[in-house]
């Protein structure tokens, strides 16, 4: 057979699927599609299933699901599960429809768990093994499943008994060294950490920080097994979900990246950035409640970004460390009231510890006292207002089932903006009454 | 034997080491350090190992060397090295000698590596053969080793040539299934992904990302085949580092928790609180600059939390995408311009979006159609300057070796704050000499 490789295909047919699909999402859309329709169905599904999200949108959405359909049969459940929701409502039926019937029922069984929970993240690929087997029944169903599945993804074999309840788990190793005649009953360890199909991803990520293992079972209300979540599965989670608290935090939507098109992120910024505009115009409302205060006594407004930077900065250290340990698990709802009591404190030794310099400042810089006292008040009253906005908004959005980081701070410099500013102007403005009685 | 356990214990001694790690985590550190004190040495020594790092350098240092040595003779090397620089430089010392030879070589080797690196995240307990062996021989050693060593620690073997080099993999699953008589070389496989010894955390939570393995080994210098890395490591520090990079761009040192005591978080927080100040400060002079602009345009201090607020959250906005992808490697050095352009456009195009906005509530408000326009003009600027710096201040610091998120969040508010509020009050000082001329 003549090699009929086109040219352009021969630098991507020899690539990992992982590195094969870090060049498809560098090329335009259009010489994606191109190397991805020419290529191989296994490779073509191997690339399309480690794309970036996006890009596997844009490709799937794109592809005629004929064309598509072939790719999808040679991935695992998983990865097709994870895919089917990205395409347009209408081709969705269609896809799984062409798929093959037992694909489609394994696939249909993963797409019934939300997809930031342990039921959405697991692989149906796993070991199960009967608690009455022997060593030697269970060498040979692995000698048997062993053209299905990649070795590699494999690190423990869960035992149940008849009604597919978890009850134990052996090591490829036990097999390796056991009796042949020695039934996994007696083998098993019983001890099994598991997570439950409804687990969310912090809790899944928790579960792997503290306990370090391999994989996690997954076991479904009744107790049985339905899945299992590899490590490294829970480290892009976790990744994802750490790196997206950020960009929530500041008014993004989690999905930009520093290249993503710039028309797609003014779509994704500019409504946070109108947001911050209204909050921005109601701390501009406070000032303009003292203007006659500040024509009077200029100098304050040299004072305002001082006001709003430290309060700003103090209210987004309390949300950072909140919000960090919110998201990980390491901070209950119980724990609020401590939480609180403690940046309460720190904002009010903070507050003092800055309010003795910005007085001191303010007195030497413009050689009154009375700039300095008022100053210095209102730099304490501001720090304690961050520490209150910097716990309770986090905590207020969790109660209210919002992601804690979402536009938290836009929230909280809005509070320490419009209490610093009403702290500063208003304490001002008693001083100058005070002065001219 | 009669029961000695003291009543106190019972609540420990059936727990697994990490969930007793998190009961420690919980009392004051005297309890914490009794309860350790009685427990049998290893758990104990499990428990130490999965204390987080500040409770475990503070139990660590307050028990003699002659406590200590005991619980680290029961922990694996690699964790003995991940405690042993939280010691007291003088207990350092006495500490390793007090080990056993083989342990302590072991735990010399691995401190020769910096922490945040392969070789400092690295484990030593990896199972390596010889390309020469057979299935047999391989089947034997792992059965001498099985007692030393955790089972599931252990999910690929492998395979080096005589001068340690690294050469392939085989899986626990070729040792069942292959006949006894093959030999290694026969079997592997040949194209292994690896670490190298001095690869950063990023690098490394970057391949395992992409190629989902369970364990990477690491190789020094030259290819010798020195350690492995797992992927719940790997999970952890990657953790560690998106939380950190959150912590660090605000100004927090990255080791500060919700219900860390407030006498420590006041240590942490406060030198940042005054850089921030003196930063403050600085833009505070850049109105000081125009206050006689202000005496005769009050109205202008109305708007002044109106330009901060917005370059502030455009540049954070910035700061944000960029350091992430920095910080997940998928931004190089190289692609500074095309995301620096990126960002000028989209500044450019938010700028007028919101200037246009700022621009008719301030001809409305204020019935001034000067000051809308000074104050959309600022706007577009103030965008413009957001993009800059967002960009250019974390690619600063990754050029100067220092962490990119590293207080960036001041340096760029410090740089919108000034900017905006020079073109600001600059445009409205030009205005109003034009209108008094």
């Amino acid at each position: 057979m003549p090699d009929t490789t086109p040219v352009f295909l021969e630098e991507f047919i020899n690539l990992h699927p992982a590195d094969l699909a870090d060049r498809l999402q560098r090329l335009s859309l259009e010489e994606a599609q191109r190397v991805l329709g020419e290529l191989p169905p296994a490779l073509a599904a191997g690339a399309l299933a480690e794309l970036e999200h996006d890009r596997q949108r844009e490709l799937s959405v794109t592809l005629p699901v004929q064309k598509l359909t072939p790719l999808l049969t040679e991935l695992p459940p998983k990865v097709v599960a994870d895919l089917v929701p990205a395409l347009p409502p209408s081709a969705r039926r269609a896809t799984l429809d062409a798929l093959p019937a037992g694909q489609r029922q394994r696939v249909q069984a993963l797409l019934r768990y939300m997809p930031d929970t342990a039921g959405g993240i697991m692989s149906d690929r796993f070991i199960m093994l009967r608690d009455d087997m022997t060593v030697e029944q269970v060498r040979e169903l692995l000698r048997a499943q062993a053209q299905e599945e990649r070795a590699e993804d494999i690190a423990y074999l869960y035992v149940t008994d008849a009604a597919h309840r978890l009850v134990g788990i052996v090591s490829l190793r036990d097999l390796v060294f056991r009796r042949a005649e020695r039934r996994m009953s007696e083998i098993m360890k019983h001890d099994v950490k598991f997570l439950r199909a409804n687990d969310d991803q912090e809790k899944i990520a928790q579960q792997f920080e503290h306990y370090h293992y391999l994989g996690l079972p997954v076991l479904d209300r009744e107790g049985r097994l339905v899945g299992v979540v590899k490590a490294s599965d829970a480290l892009e989670v976790a990744q994802a979900e750490a790196t997206e608290d950020m960009q929530l935090m500041v008014g993004l939507s989690g999905e930009e990246r520093a290249l993503t098109p710039w028309h797609k992120a003014v779509r994704l910024r500019l409504p946070w950035l109108y947001i911050n505009l209204g909050t921005a115009f109601l701390a501009a409302a406070v000032v303009n409640l003292f203007e006659s205060t500040i024509a009077k006594w200029t100098v304050l407004a040299v004072f305002l970004p001082v006001i709003a930077g430290q309060g700003g900065n103090a209210g987004m250290q309390t949300l950072t460390v909140i919000i960090r340990d919110l998201a990980l698990g390491e901070l209950t709802t119980g724990d609020g009231r401590k939480a609180l009591f403690k940046e309460l404190l720190l904002g009010l030794v903070n507050g003092l510890a800055v309010g003795l310099v910005v007085g001191i400042v303010g007195y030497l810089w413009k050689g009154s006292a009375a700039l300095g006292l008022v100053a210095a008040g209102a730099m304490v009253l501001n720090q304690l207002s961050a520490a209150l906005a910097g716990v309770a908004i986090p905590f207020g959005l969790k109660a209210l089932r919002v992601d804690p980081a979402l536009a938290s701070s836009i929230f909280v410099t809005t509070v320490t903006d419009v209490a610093g500013f009403f702290f500063f102007l208003g304490l001002a403005m008693l001083a100058l009454r005070w002065a001219g009685s």
